[in-house]
Parts: structure tokens; C-alpha cells; sequence
């Protein structure tokens, strides 16, 4: 599917109102590096003194790009100027040397441009797999991006980044502290190979919090796990999946890893951002979540969960709007996590449907073909074993699915 | 979809012609269980002496009639004779203490009327979970079962346990011993559910050999892991897994688990039934072999031939005909298991895609088109690690696929 086809159903009706973030500049332009009149390159200035973090993918086949951040990141110092550039339409995956040769071409240039340290450059690119990248057409444009960066251009920069998405992502908030107020912003592009288990698709924050690089990394680590990594479209991992958080530190506002606002802030956007690209999955049409408790672990809990958002059962069952439990009993059965048949209660948002290993005297049909209809379904499966507990997020399984991806190289 | 659909484009031609085993005689008739104008109940009398050995689903929700063949597989005496039945409609699973009562309603009934112990009556169900098994409706098939035992009736149950398949399914293998032919035919149903972490389907194995109950125990095992549990159409693990074999011994000729024609003939005859059920995949259109190689071991082969036949992405580009190797790299990077990317070699068939961590300087977009628009396909993998390898067997992901299961109750 290409960019610009029907927008999502399960779209939020506009981009939000993003707010400048002090210390960072966007800016974008059309590369042509595969798809034609759009924008598919972007570029993110930032100050000196910005903080970077990231979570990456952990796919043994990961892109260049990918490999150049994670050896960049939290080394270099930040005294600096730094960098971030995203091309769409080409994820520079699996190109041999040929890969990390288009790498070091576009961050050189970049730190040129710039005027900054290659190493404070970081890089994604993302679509087709194993296809060489043809940097020159990126690195071309870089006198353009440089002489449009601006302050406000961060929803021209969602949208360079799309590749099958339907819509752009971003997301917002703003932590009032006595100090001063901390703005979070992010964007993010992602729709099909989402799976969680491994890390995410692209997502850039900025926040202008002042805080150091190690308790921007744990803490960005830490919330990515209940965010993106809880949430899966098709089970499929991208080889590009990257996530970078700038911290400008233009608030003056100083926080640590365990600061309650800028906690709650930044997994509200991260949260936010994840809900968007489920929302975005492909060919979706209903948005699920799925809520295990009871579980032994909460390692259990997850693996419970994203076997019932996994499955493909289950999924055209939501598709059809076919209250089919016994795909979720089947999906827990086959989890491999530990569950009891006879202990299990399954719910569809209020409704008990299953309890004591069997249907529930209560429950009919007639009320879970109605649940099914809405357009976002929430499944809750208490296991009654312990305290473990996991939610994630996906979508249904339709026709959309299959044609976007059985021709979305032709 | 209801049975009498569409046969699938990869089906084999015609049922095959199954020679009668010696000491089986098969049964067939109309339940109406849920199908109706259609046999779905099938019964399977074993004369005395008969031996069973059996491998079931590993789901923690497995159904009534697994527990219970579970429980009795290998502890009954071989003296008296053994019986199978199996209804199709109904999986009898999920169904809570009325469940159990169900099988121990039938197998009794069976009992009864062949007059051998119940614990030699072995039962499956397999259909829709959650609902109450009519369980009256089949007991009061057995006089009528019972009447129309005989030795030339297998097509008829491999017709009778058929849910969503669009063909029965059938295969035979005659063993020639210096001490005689020994015969083994089986049949097997399913098509969607089917995922081979845990188990298999519902599948059916007869042969006149004599041999001991641990032996065909131990054989039958083993030869399920590259077989049966070498498959994969979605997933998808059933709760209703289950495969019995009966040694009635009346060739008179003794094997043992280590005879190399028995096992051979067993293999093959197992290996045809798992292919089939590949090619009764819901909606498939193209069916698939994955063979990795190279591996650091055979279980880490078998890792990333799943990975690879198990996922969407990969899937629908076959379904499309569109030779997206870069998916292939995406599923062998998000396997888990070890792989160098640079290291990697892919092939479809005999054409190498990729290699030295890129696209193959002699490979054109154009060959692999034309090869993928055949009906059979073969993605072979070669990690250049070790000596591990694994071969798996799955259909392509197709609208069929959607439009079955999402409305598969309605």
C-alpha cells in the first residue's frame, strides 16, 4: 500500500498540536529515495548539550542504521551539536557493506552540515529490506534540510517518515513541576512487522527536561517495555526498529530516572505513541486490548497475552465480529505459560463469558456478538494462579492485512 | 466455511485406494452433531490383541477426549479388542465438568455394544470450543455403526472427521520383510488450528505389524517431530490434537521400533497425512517447504524454519508471488536463534537470492518472479554455523484465509 491511501478507521481525527521544543529543530524534504512527490527525509538539530538515548531492535539481522546508533549511543560526549536524519522507502537492511558505506555517507554529511561530531549523528532509514540504499540522493539534499530547519516543523517530520502508515503519529505532554514546566514530545512511524518481544518500530522523543544520559536510557528502557514492547500488529519484528530520545535540557528543569511527573509524562507519550501505530496496523479495523492478571509472573501474564494478540484466530474472529472464546482458551492453551483450564475466567469488557472451565451460566451469545461490535474490544483473562499481570495491545486480522502485504513491493 | 467448499487447488488428485488392514474394520454415519446431510461420526473396531500408541496436544486447555486417551494410552491389557471414535462438529473442548461426562457417555456406549473394556475406547472430538457436546446424538448411533462395521469403510471415516478441510485425507505404505508385507495406512483431518510446537491434529494410523506397545509408543514419537509436529498453517495449536495408532498385528510379522522398513513405511505414511493437512490449509493457494541448514543445532533450525513459515509477512508475499527475500532476513533475524547475517545463504529452489550478508551479484528480481509463481515453492536457508538443520512445511496466507475464520461460527 502506498502512503496516502484511506486513513485508518481507528485514526485519531487530527495530528495534535505538537509545541516547540527548545533546542531542537526539524526540517524535511523529498530524496526520492523511492516514493515520488512526498517528503521522505528528515532531520532533527539538536543543541548543544542534548542527551540521547535509545532502545533498538534485536533482530540478528538488523540494518546499518541500526548498528551505527547502538555503537554511538551514550558515548559520545555531549557538549556538542547532535543529529538525527530518518529516510523513508529504503530500510538499508541486509546491503552488506555496501549498508554501513550509505551510513557513514549520510552521518558525515549531516556532521558537516552541522558542524557537529560524526558520532553525535544518528541515523534510520526504513522500508524495503535488501535493496541498496541510494544515499546520494539523501545526501544532496542536506543544504535544503539545513536552510529549512525550524522549530515548528515536527508534523512535516511525522510524515517524511510513513511508510505504509495511513496517518502521522505524535503525541504530546507537559509535566508542571516547581521548577518549571518539562515538555515531551515524540513521533513515531510504524504499521505492519510489529512485534513486541524484540524492541519497536521508529520513534523519536524530545523532551527539554535536564537529565543524564544514564537515567535517560533506564528509564526510556524501562517504559518502553509496558509500551512498545507491549503492543503487536503481526508478530513480525522489523530489522529497523529504533527509538531515540533527545533531552535537550532547554527547561532548566532537572530530573532523575525516578522523577514521578516526568515519569508519568514520558510513558504517557511512549503509551500514546504505541496505541498510535496499533491504531495504524494494517488493513485494522477494530482496536484490542488484551489484559491477563493472575497470572503466575508477569513474564506469564505477557506471554498469555501477546499468544491471544498473536494469533491469527483469534484476530479474524475480531475481524468478523464472532464472539469466538474457545480461540482465546485455545490461544492460552497453547501459550506454553502456565494456566488451568478449570480456574480461568475470560471476559469481554464487563461481560463474564467463561469461568469455572466452561461458558458462564450468564453469558449468551446474543451479548457478546454485541460487545463485538464496537470498534475497540478489550479482552480480560484472569488466570487465578497469582499476581502476575501484563496488558497489550493489537488489532484484528482483515483483508486489508493480506492485500497491503501480498503486493507491497509492486 | 462448511465442509463441500472448494476443493483446495493443491489437493492430491483422489482419495487413495486403502487396502483393508487386517483386524480393523471402520464405521461411518450421520450424528448430526452440527453438520447436518453429512457423516460425522466415525467408528474404528480393533481386534484382539490390538496395540495403541498415541501423541497428543500439549495445550494446557486441552479437551475432555485428549485427557482421557491420555490416561489410558499404554495401560490397558492388548488381550481384549479396542475401539476409536470420533465426532466431528463439536471439540468437546473448554466444556467443564460436562465434558468428561460426555466421553465417559460415549465410550462406554461403545464399550457396551462391542462388548470390550472402556478403557480400550479411545475418543476424539474436534469442531467448535466452548459448546456442550449432544453426546445423545452419537450414543444413539451405535447400533447403526455397529451394523455397518467393515473392513472397506476408511474413506468413509476419513470423510466422516473432516471440520473445514476441503478433502479427505489418505495415504498407505505396504512394507516388504523377508517375514511378509506388513500394510500401515492412516488418515488424518485438519486444516487451520494447526501449529506444531505442541501436537498434530486429529489423525488416524493402522498397520497389521506386531509390535510392542513401548516400541510403537517410542516410534511413533519420535517420527511425530518431523512430521506431524513439522507443520504449521497458522500458529495456531489445537486443543483437540490428537494421533492414535493401532498395531492389530495380524500380518503376524514382528517388528520392532528400530526395523528399517516399518520405520521407513511409518515415516512416509505419516510424512504424506502431514502434507496434506498442509494442503487443506485454510485458504491456501501455494504450498511451501522451508529447509535451514548450517544451523548451530536442530532445534535451532527448526527456530528459524518456523519463524519463517510462521510468519505473516513472509506468508502474504508468497500468496502474492512477490519474491520479498528482505522478509525471510526479518524472520531469521527475529527467531531468537543464532544466526550471522553475513554469513546467511537463501535460495528459492535452486536459485541463491542472497549471500555474504546481500543480495546475490548473479540474482535478477526477474528469476525469482517466474519461480515464485509456482504452485509448490522451497525456501532453503543456510546459516554456515554448524550442522544443524530442519525442514518444515507450511501454505501461504491468503484472503481464503480471512474469509473462512472470520466467520467460521456464524
Amino acid at each position: 500500500m502506498a502512503v496516502g491511501e484511506t486513513r485508518s478507521p481507528l485514526a485519531p481525527k487530527a495530528f495534535p498540536k505538537l509545541p516547540a521544543i527548545g533546542g531542537v529543530r526539524f526540517a524535511s524534504s523529498a530524496a526520492e529515495v523511492k516514493y515520488k512527490g512526498r517528503d521522505d527525509v528528515m532531520l532533527a538539530e539538536l543543541a548543544e548539550g542534548t542527551v540521547l538515548a535509545g532502545v533498538f531492535t534485536r533482530s540478528s539481522t538488523r540494518a546499518a542504521p541500526v548498528l551505527d546508533c547502538q555503537n554511538k549511543i551514550g558515548k559520545a560526549s555531549h557538549q556538542s551539536g547532535a543529529a538525527i536524519l530518518v529516510n523513508s522507502g529504503n530500510a538499508n537492511a541486509f546491503t552488506g557493506q555496501s549498508g554501513a558505506t550509505a551510513v557513514q555517507a549520510i552521518t558525515s554529511a549531516v556532521a558537516a552540515e552541522l558542524s557537529i561530531p560524526e558520532d553525535r549523528v544518528f541515523s534510520s532509514s526504513t522500508g524495503v529490506i535488501g535493496e541498496p540504499l541510494p544515499y546520494a540522493r539523501i545526501t544532496a539534499q542536506m543544504p535544503t534540510l539545513v536552510a529549512k530547519l525550524h522549530t515548528d516543523k515536527i508534523a512535516d517530520a511525522a510524515q517524511a517518515i510513513m511508510t505504509t502508515d495511513t496517518f502521522p503519529k505524535g503525541a504530546h505532554y507537559k509535566v508542571q513541576t516547581p521548577e518549571g514546566t518539562v515538555n515531551i514530545t515524540g513521533i513515531a512511524k510504524g504499521s505492519g512487522m510489529i512485534a513486541p518481544d524484540m524492541a519497536t518500530m521508529l520513534v523519536y522523543l524530545f523532551t527539554d527536561a535536564k537529565i543524564t544520559q544514564p537515567d535517560l536510557q533506564a528509564l526510556v528502557s524501562e517504559l518502553n517495555e509496558t509500551t512498545f514492547n507491549a503492543i503487536t500488529v503481526d508478530s513480525d519484528t522489523s530489522t529497523s526498529d529504533t527509538l531515540l530520545i533527545a533531552a535537550t535540557g532547554a527547561s532548566g528543569v532537572e530530573v532523575t530516572a525516578n522523577h514521578g511527573g516526568f515519569r508519568k509524562g514520558l510513558h504517557k507519550v511512549m503509551l500514546d505513541l504505541a496505541h498510535q501505530v496499533v491504531r495504524d496496523g494494517e488493513g485494522a479495523s477494530k482496536f484490542v486490548e488484551v489484559c491477563v492478571t493472575g497470572a503466575q509472573s508477569d513474564q506469564d501474564a505477557k506471554t498469555h497475552a501477546m499468544a491471544i494478540a498473536n494469533s491469527p484466530l483469534v484476530k479474524t474472529a475480531i475481524a468478523g465480529e464472532d464472539p469466538n472464546w474457545g480461540r482465546i482458551v485455545m490461544a492460552i492453551g497453547k501459550s506454553g505459560a502456565a494456566a488451568e483450564r478449570d480456574l480461568l475466567t475470560i471476559k469481554f469488557g464487563d461481560i463474564t463469558v467463561a469461568e469455572n472451565g466452561w461458558v458462564s451460566p450468564d453469558y449468551s451469545e446474543e451479548q457478546g456478538a454485541g460487545y463485538m461490535l464496537n470498534q475497540e474490544v478489550v479482552i480480560a483473562v484472569d488466570l487465578a494462579l497469582g499476581q502476575g499481570q501484563a496488558t497489550v495491545w493489537t488489532c484484528d486480522l482483515t483483508h486489508g492485512y493480506i492485500t497491503i502485504n501480498a503486493d507491497y513491493r509492486s
